[in-house]
């Protein structure tokens, strides 16, 4: 085989459009040869429970799967009774964009509450926070985030320390979807355990594959008495990789050293230069009718377009409409966008907005 | 990162030990770059497709997923209505190895039948088959066998050509878990298309992982009147990849050309050297105590051992146990075993069962 | 055994408070004696078809089952693929009263959406009627509603013609939780068949519980295209009585005559009776600071009162908080409540408001 | 309604076409009238638990369910881990009889062991008790047996015994199916307790509907470490009846006083009555080609006939073929049974097999 696709061509669709980083594919190359035992008893899985417990403490406890919803929905049953539920924002990855595993799959009511930013509070928690031990209802013992979340916006320390308070002073668990959690790093300037581990986090979801992996994600157990049954509810769900050195090994790749942080760094960078050119744009009069929706705080800018304008933008870049009925766009940064691919992209919304 | 593990260090644990081929690697690096559309709407993903339909027919079509239990059980459920059951042998990997996966996962009631030598016949297939239309009887309407057998037996085409005639003829489908389908192909020096689409097989697990890919099966469609919703299906059973274009281009580079073959021959070659050599062993008297429990026609060898033999062995080589109760064990050979790994075991045979 | 509770004591708290009519006592005597084929292959469930045609048409197939969500939960899967969802309201009992279990058991991911008054429109419908063919969210090919509705209000048939129409323009079918539909009809004064089968109704949860009998519902197939397998998911979930014809003959004893509407009627009547009362007593100043919160149009009142109230005057009637935090409460007639009782309550409200 | 069926007939078919017994359907009115709590918190089923400890001890805590299936799925799932198993007799009725529900709903997986006579013994769950650990076997956690199992006979106290300590000893837990544990008390001349809580059990599901019952069975715990959510599990797998009252008044009826005792000596003397007036005319020849296959323990028979004769006897008297392959019959005595009915049937058999 060779290489069928041209491989110039970059968009704004998703971080997961983009492909391996080239250190994470020589970490796969490094991992081959020879035989090692499969399911996780291997050398790179082994090493890998330390380079978690580096970032997120001793306690931590990674299991390697191959995706985001198998993460997030084999994290939840770990934390919840078969007659548990969870209250997560309405825009929450897990309510929306997951094709009702978290209820089909992992049998988990989903309680969504709508925010203004994607980011739950205490007081949002609150709405579906009761009917504790009556039995008509689905019991809220976890309560979900996303970090940084599906709008592109970041929570505090601060602000997950009040959500995790809140959670454990009615009983209830705190699960961070992590899919972009190493954005949400980059973008507070903090290490991730002061946002995780130290401020009441019990179980994450640690993503890798939109930050430069191949396939690989791992469920990242902090408080291990918020979690069962990782080991078995991992083969059931169907996640339990039988070479999963190679994805272990990229895990490695990204978090022993600082590829994680300068991949987030790169993604964001490019995501605030994206925000800057069109508010620029929008200054002097060279793009028109563009406005933000979201403060742009990790590698998502999301923004309404004039009618046709985001057609006319997809012959040349690819990205994704976020709510089609009032002209909202969501436009993706990547470890690997360049400089050149968001001026470009500046340039053609100036071109289409001025028609 | 480094390399973590002794290269040179091989067993007959099992194909999943093994690690990637060298061109499976080259396929992975050709197909990275640039950016492609997640969720399979990638270039090579389409490419695939032809590369099934060239060795299934025309009517094919291929859902790459992460891992086999993942494509067993989505394959199932996408044959079957939700009060349905599947007849099994069992010793099926769906009925033993899955962690009742299919069962808890897929609602799937597996109906099983003891076999000699890990294959279904229409007789056996009798056994459970009866009770349509009576709810009180999860309702029998999928035969799934394994090709090549878990206890590494292989099917003729005339066996699949009577047990798919057998099932249609009582309004049932014949699924094949074909995690070592190449295996098969090989031993019998048939092209694929010989024992599946031709004699009437409805749905393909087929794998590719334990044939030299790092992570990657497709669940391939023959009769697509068979099975309803696999895109869904894959999607809430969390097999969907984002970067599928990586799980594309492994599949093309085993299947684009002979890979797949040369893969499979080879390990056949291995076990058929292995069992010669433990043969030859036993016929001159430097073997003893050793006895085969199963004809060796593809890449796994079962034999019981004199107590003790097992743990002495193990020093040097990784295998697993297969009936403890009795002694069995099972040796497994790969694309990467060696002449040498071979006959360095079988001297071990030796040494260990002369003591 | 002898009584052991106070038959004297009724109150307000659910039509499922109350007992057996009579009548329907009646008919399970009747059924009584000698022996019958269980699960449903007897002469009431036979005689039970007709007298559900009478109602819904000579199309109409009915399934008794155990209790409403049993009916809901089987109704929706029959309704649905694997991969589908269902819009409600919030406010429905699918959504809020009934564990999960639609989710958990049935795999069906409800997208619920805020209404005023517990009704749905094609407007609020339209809100979540977006993504099919996106394998990432969970396909909405359902819509259900409740007549009447958990809010006790009811839709006109008109009002449910529009909902059917709007479905089925875009590919989804149309379920009614009926747990109290009978209390609708009395309160159109029009036949069930007006609002269901007449106006596009697929599938049907016939309530008989709430309206006197002891325990009994039916799934109520109106268009036998909608919905698939009910025989096989009823034994699934648990919801086939093996002594069926008792459930058979208690919903015979309500619909085979005029019980279903009289009890209807006179429960309807009784809140209209404690409404005008609790009005009155507004309008000549003897009762102070309550509030209804919905039209009362079936047998059910939704009213704020003030602080501490409600725990005064539940030392002599029982009934249900709604909403705590705004001081909602709901109290509900049934057939067997008296004028006596309604005046009774409605002179410890004036009592209990005027301290 | 008036009466639609003949109450002359009765059969051999199964427990289960017998009706309500007088003293039940008198509960069931002496518990109608006033409102009561719903959903449990009534009267009845407050006295329910007094009466259950009566029998099993101060420990055991009853769950009033609608039916045997729903109370064994609901029993097991609260006695496992999602990733948990079950072993059982191959002719359990949960992996029989009940469409896959164990599976399907419950998420349980079970590894089902043939016997002899429908009856496990510690060697025989010996079989499947094995892979804790390892992730790949669904975890063997629970023994399930029937008393009085499916093929009539009754395990001593002292096989009981044996099974909970075996199951202990392997850190799994004792249910057992009582669909008909009030004949196999009968049988033994036993208490409930000699052969459940004084040997070891942990969870009981408790026939009430086989035994004079109109509906209702109910989970018993007598291990409260054994069993954990069942509460939630009985909202959620549909099994919460809202006038429960009414389930619980006929559960008190049958054992407040010694009616299940009265019904279940009466239809296992019946069993006996048929198997010597069947024996006794092999003996003298005017019964020929007749075999009992089981020994009559309880009030089931299961014989073998000569060809034809079961669908000639049928025209009088109904009954299940049992395993059609070798012409072997079920005949199901109830506490309705006369003795007129038996010697009616012993005359039809030696009539029909003289022919």
């Amino acid at each position: 085989m060779t290489t069928l696709h041209d491989v110039a061509v970059r968009g704004f669709a998703s971080d997961n459009y983009s492909g391996i980083h080239p250190e994470i594919l020589t970490a796969i190359a490094d991992a081959n040869g020879g035989h090692e035992s499969a399911y996780g008893a291997d050398t790179y899985t082994a090493r890998l429970q330390q380079v978690f417990a580096s970032h997120f403490g001793d306690a931590a406890a990674a299991f390697p799967v191959f995706n985001g919803t198998g993460a997030n929905v084999t994290a939840l049953q770990s934390m919840l009774p078969r007659w548990g539920a969870v209250i997560a924002a309405m825009s929450a990855h897990i309510n929306v964009d997951e094709g009702g595993a978290p209820e089909k799959i992992g049998g988990v009511k989903i309680l969504n509450v709508p925010t203004d930013n994607g980011k739950l509070t205490p007081e949002l928690v609150e709405r579906e926070a009761w009917g504790w031990g009556d039995e008509h209802r689905a019991q809220p013992l976890v309560v979900s985030i996303t970090q940084s979340s599906e709008l592109g916006t970041v929570y505090t320390p601060d602000e997950i320390a009040a959500l995790a308070s809140h959670a454990h002073a009615r009983g209830m668990r705190l699960h961070v979807d992590g899919a972009r959690m190493s954005n949400a790093a980059a973008a507070l300037d903090l290490p991730l355990r002061a946002f995780t581990t130290d401020v009441g986090v019990d179980v994450v979801s640690f993503g890798g594959t939109k930050n430069g992996a191949m396939i690989g994600e791992a469920i990242v157990v902090l408080n291990p008495a918020a979690s069962d049954g990782l080991t078995y509810l991992r083969k059931l769900n169907m996640q339990l990789s039988s070479k999963m050195r190679f994805i272990s090994a990229q895990l490695i790749a990204l978090l022993e050293g600082d590829l994680w942080l300068r991949n987030a760094q790169h993604s964001n960078a490019m995501a605030q230069r994206l925000r800057h050119g069109v508010e620029a744009g929008i200054a002097d009069g060279s793009i028109r009718g563009v406005a933000f929706t979201q403060p742009t705080e990790a590698n998502g800018l999301f923004a309404t377009l004039p009618a046709g304008v985001a057609e006319r933008l997809r012959t040349g870049f690819r990205f994704y409409d976020w709510d089609a009925a009032r002209g909202e766009v969501r436009w993706m940064c990547s470890f690997d966008t360049s400089e050149e691919d968001v001026d470009a992209f500046v340039a053609a919304i100036a071109r289409e907005t001025s028609v």
